[in-house]
């Protein structure tokens, strides 16, 4: 498409965007240039400065733009429930069902062996210090209900039971093979309210 | 999925790039600050130089970055035939064929009468002024064989022959309803032979 060096380089750098080809790239590029330049430019800079200011949060590893986020600080949550999920996407999913006033520990991630993802990436050891801070009674695992979360809740499961801690994992009201984030309200809430 | 300002304000740009949801803008918006900074970062100038630097060509209307493309200023090309097309990719796609060595007048669009876009919308009247140029022969029109691109055609030739100029139009070699960035570069230069 493009005859232009500013144009090859946008439909270069669009394509970076999961699930984008090169089609893709290209009309996302030409709508842009043609119809919404406000929307280029509001583009730009929202990149810009996300990737200037959020950071992980230092106790739950979730997105956050200060040192710590504000769920980990609110006094009202419960200290002594931790709620382990993949990703930031799959706690507001949980958050937005109201039926957990817990705090989290976000993986960012899952185990994937055949991607090269093993347990020291999803930060496994980070979890246990977190765990073992000697206020946390009961960790309640989230991981989504695939082949990989079902890998990651066992393992991290194992290495939670080996210090003495008390591990619970969601009801399996949540259909198998399916990602939290797509579940609806009312299943998650009763998924957690059984939790075994 | 947003507990900070700044990650709720990407998702809210990415939002606006065509055929990008909530779902898909978030999974965007997490896959580059977790996996892809770098690109992100690219994205972003991207976005930037090219809003900055590209326009449209003074004779064609095709995008550029200088005053008049390249194709434009290219003393190879025959003079002589104008090839009218609807977008960019849709000229790509005739470039890429290497059996047109005329020069084109990109119409950034096409009639929708429905959307409210009219001919002065896709600058007829720059059209007529550029193929009144007295080197221009012949007129070919190359806009999709959509009901919309089709329209346009009927339009743009009845203005042309009023004018007096001769006008053709690429033959139906290429299938009813698709649209020409997406036809084998083989129907379209046949579709091209075939002019009638
Ligand atoms: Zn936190
Ligand atoms: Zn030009």
């Amino acid at each position: 498409m493009a005859a232009t060096q500013s144009l090859e380089l946008l439909i270069q750098a669009l394509r970076r965007l999961p699930g984008v080809g090169a089609k893709s790239a290209a009309r996302m590029a030409f709508h842009l240039l043609q119809h919404d330049r406000d929307g280029a430019q509001a583009l730009s800079r929202a990149l810009a400065q996300a990737v200037e200011q959020v950071r992980h949060c230092a106790r739950c590893h979730t997105f956050t733009e200060a040192e710590v986020c504000a769920v980990c600080l609110d006094p009202e949550r419960d200290a002594t429930r931790l709620c382990v999920v993949e990703t930031p996407a799959d706690q507001a999913a949980l958050e937005r069902t109201g039926a957990f006033r817990g705090l989290y520990f976000v993986l960012m991630g899952r185990l994937s062996p055949l991607d090269g993802i093993g347990p020291a990436d999803i930060g496994i050891q980070a979890l246990l210090d977190r765990a073992r801070d000697g206020v946390v009674q009961e960790v309640i695992l989230a991981t989504n209900f695939t082949a990989e979360g079902e890998a990651t809740a066992h393992v991290v499961s194992e290495a939670l039971r080996r210090d003495g801690l008390a591990v619970t994992r969601l009801a399996r009201g949540v259909p198998v093979g399916s990602e939290l984030e797509f579940v609806d309200l009312g299943t998650i809430a009763h998924a957690l309210a059984d939790r075994r």
